[in-house]
């Protein structure tokens, strides 16, 4: 199975596209946790044990657990051990380096460590971005559009015809022989992302940092997914890892998971009935 | 102290434009290393007690350390320690993330391992760069033109005015107000690497995994330095490390290390002569 067929079975067997964003930060953490001798370790196992049945998709950020140094990582080592094997481990390291150096930072990730998917940064082409792509059954989501003041600097950077970030879907689109390929795309703006979507109809969408409430969530979901309201993991971290500063931490986790997760779906299933009464389903319906 | 002087007063002080690169790849180290507790540590500690008096800086590629999880990353721990405070210590870790997560990086690398310089990715724009910019003594390398193939799919991506890595160039000159900006220049083709030099005159290169002998080396000294000869670190890894799979690597890497800065500074000593009698000298003293 490849790892877009994975996705779509996670997504659809966890009724749930929520992606949870393990951003641990010392100075945020409940005090409790804090003199814990592993404190990522701790208040990131708490937050997995009460999400895991709302989430598909764990993504740990490696900046901050790299902030801890050693510890960290080795928080990061026993972190992926108890993430349940049948929901998708993202980590979500950005690396991209020349052909054997890549070749190191893939194994690393996705042998070593064992991570389903990796987020990866193409900017050095063809040879930084195969060898994250040896094993069809994992993924990488390639850096394609983010949302921070910068992606103005060169991803929009234009030769005529289209932006940087069109380009690199081009490209994605020769990488993906193995059916593991996805995008990052954190477009807030509604055009940019009904445009990626359409330029990548069947590529795995990493919508990240998208906040709970407001157009640019209600967006991120209707525009971010397929048409079939599937091929997308929404991710939300701050809002849900630090919900709550007491102890009562990993239950808030919890509430606010679930009812992230029940408004992506109630947005999915407006989408799909508007679609099934629009003449855009019998093209839909022939394609599949 | 500017990082940019500071490089300068180091390369002058050791006579050497050469960097070390540690790559240190457990299936190519010494079989009597390998056994040790530590392999890489080991390995590595003996390379730069061999190499040091010869450079003037050591590149750790964080591919081959992160190979080795948590234990790789204590490993950096350790060395960084014992590399002498009076060379410059680059983190090769290529990383770069929106704001925050860069930040957390930033620190990681260059505050808690406590590296004078960092290899960065520019794809995310400004914010992505910024928190590695705020140590002024501190630098930050950032990825300009590589030397891989795929540096094509991108790199030369052209708004008709200017390819992408031009584009870089402009910003980093606006970004360099601390004067810690320099660039990973991995061109290979005499004309890129002049039209990068005389674009970016007074920042600093970092020109990585150029081979020992050849047109490239010769070329990467010439045109990678400045009008002076110098402003540039050359930076030389397997050739170094694995010149022989003996129990007299160390020794073999400190022989090989002393030839290559002998042979830069004689590329650089002709180029000055050449210089100096050229119409060019005076112009160049009206700049100093």
């Amino acid at each position: 199975m490849n790892f877009t067929q994975r996705l779509i079975q996670i997504t659809q067997r966890q009724n749930s596209l929520l992606c949870v964003g393990l951003d641990p930060d010392l100075s945020r953490i409940p005090e409790k946790i804090k003199s814990d001798p592993d404190p990522l370790f701790k208040f990131c196992s708490e937050i997995i044990a009460g999400t895991k049945s709302a989430a598909a998709a764990f993504k740990l950020n490696f900046a901050f657990f790299e902030a801890e140094g050693s510890k960290g990582w080795n928080a990061l080592e026993k972190l992926i051990a108890i993430i349940p094997n049948d929901l998708i481990k993202i980590a979500d390291a950005k690396r991209g380096d020349i052909g054997s150096s890549s070749e190191k930072y893939a194994r690393a990730i996705l042998e070593r460590l064992g991570f389903d998917a990796v987020t990866v940064n193409p900017l050095l082409g063809k040879d930084a971005v195969e060898p994250f792509l040896r094993w069809p059954e994992k993924g990488a989501f390639i850096l394609c559009l983010t949302s921070n003041p910068g992606a103005r600097d060169f991803q929009y950077f234009s030769d005529g015809k289209q932006p940087l970030y069109k380009k690199i879907i081009e490209h994605v689109h020769i990488w993906n022989q193995a059916k593991n390929c996805g995008l990052v795309v954190g477009a807030t703006q509604v055009r940019d992302l009904q445009e990626i979507r359409s330029a990548a109809p069947a590529l795995p969408f990493l919508i990240p940092g998208i906040g709970a409430q407001g157009g640019d969530f209600e967006a991120a979901v209707l525009h971010g997914t397929d048409d079939a309201g599937e091929l997308a993991l929404i991710t939300a971290s701050r809002s849900i890892i630090y919900k709550s500063s007491g102890s009562d931490f990993a239950e808030a986790a919890q509430r606010e998971a679930e009812a992230l997760r029940d408004n992506i779906n109630q947005i999915r299933a407006a989408k799909k009935a508007n679609l099934d009464n629009s003449p855009q389903r019998s093209q839909r319906l022939q394609r599949i």
